[in-house]
């Protein structure tokens, strides 16, 4: 673990955090820390503390917090990333897969460093959650959750990735976004209007926030395509095989942060 | 399905093929391809051959096999890669990871179109393998050609994915890559010598072949690191951060892909 993810409900003002259960026995039996050991915390903005293990009970422990000066990332449990600079702003707006792919797509994304992931309902998705009434991800969303955390931990991103709890449908994507910046879907056959994903980075504005769409198993419908370029959605066809939804995400998400981070210095 | 994968013992000189249970039943029973339809078939040098199903038996079935116009490419059952161009000759050597993680390597790599790949033996793979006797995948093999195959099947690939018998050890990787182009190594720490990876993707010759080194999830050694410099590797330290193995496979695969045929047109 590179840092310990710290819960939602921390607001920057607690002095100490009791952990129980799981957590708990997760950084006493599993990493084995001990009383007075210490280890880096994120919060939910990204922001990181000090964390000391001050007292370990039978199913919890108890923490105190303090701010984090520069020259102690060293507290870390594991190495952090070596690269300090700034990251893309990525926004994943992901067509519903099966299960355990959005798991998979999901902890993938968090590792790379995605800013928020929302799922969307569209024609193609095997499954059709439109007819459920509160529309928001269910029982599956702990387990997603769950996904980002542990994700978070291992890869020590600095991006506290967030899950939107509503399932969008694909036409109320651009009340969504609002127009916060760019708009990318990835698409396997190419359309009218078309740039290469370069030339769509290369006219952006440093942190300007940028969302791609990946379609689900059955890709987006023409309909579905149409809609999005009349809401000023930009399409993209990759130079490459059509892939599952789950290898799109990772690839199209690899692609957009190393353009903007490594190919356009 | 997007194409069919024709078997190692095709040798072009076939007239017909008969395919005998799953391989059978998938065909008839699956796509439920009647007597008269016609599926695209690729070879394993990647040629393309049209195949018609001429009989139908209980576990078996005869296709025809013809060479393919230029103009009959419309015989696939599903639409093929509108890209047509080149892909970029990317050879993965990827360290052992745990059983399922390979596979998940595997079909993914096998999608974007690498063109082999090669398994390591290295310091912090959590599986030992270097004290068995004859080195080889063993019934792992068999899991990894099935999803080499779905996937060139699914994503309609022209690239006949092929992966070697044999592990490798580290130390091996010289012999066998024979200096054919340019090696990277993917590092999570920098190195005193290196440049990024478009820097050295933009000095290549179109066509020259490049090999990818991926670690396993407990990365490279600093001896490891040194012994591939030596050998004239060069490392690559992504600006993101640290991935697990197979998210770090894909995303460096991507990077290249895209970098190649996208950003330096």
């Amino acid at each position: 673990m590179r840092q310990y993810l710290l819960d939602s409900s921390f607001t920057g003002e607690q002095k100490t955090l009791i952990l129980t259960d799981k957590e708990s026995q997760y950084l006493t039996k599993v990493l084995r820390l001990k009383v007075g050991d210490r280890l880096l915390g994120r919060d939910r903005t990204g922001k990181t503390w000090l964390l000391t293990l001050e007292q370990i009970g039978k199913n919890n422990c108890i923490l105190s917090v303090s701010p984090l000066g520069e020259d102690q990332v060293e507290v870390a449990t594991d190495n952090l990333p070596s690269y300090k600079g700034s990251y893309p702003r990525i926004f994943l707006y992901q067509c519903l897969c099966k299960g355990k792919k959005n798991e998979t797509i999901v902890r993938q994304a968090t590792e790379i460093g995605v800013e928020e992931i929302t799922f969307v309902q569209s024609k193609f998705c095997v499954k059709d959650y439109s007819h459920k009434k509160d529309s928001s991800l269910g029982p599956q969303k702990e387990r997603l959750e769950s996904q980002i955390k542990e994700a978070i931990q291992q890869s020590g991103s600095p991006i506290p990735t967030h899950l939107s709890e509503e399932i969008l449908d694909l036409d109320d994507i651009p009340r969504h976004w609002d127009n916060k910046g760019l708009f990318i879907f990835f698409h396997q056959n190419a359309r009218a209007q078309q740039q290469s994903l370069p030339q769509l980075l290369s006219t952006l504005q440093p942190d300007t926030p940028i969302a791609m769409l990946i379609g689900s198993e059955g890709g987006l419908s023409d309909d579905e395509c149409a809609f999005l370029e009349d809401s000023g959605f930009r399409a993209v066809m990759l130079k490459g095989n059509i892939l599952r939804s789950e290898t799109a995400a990772i690839y199209a998400l690899s692609t957009i942060q190393v353009l903007l981070t490594e190919a356009q210095k």
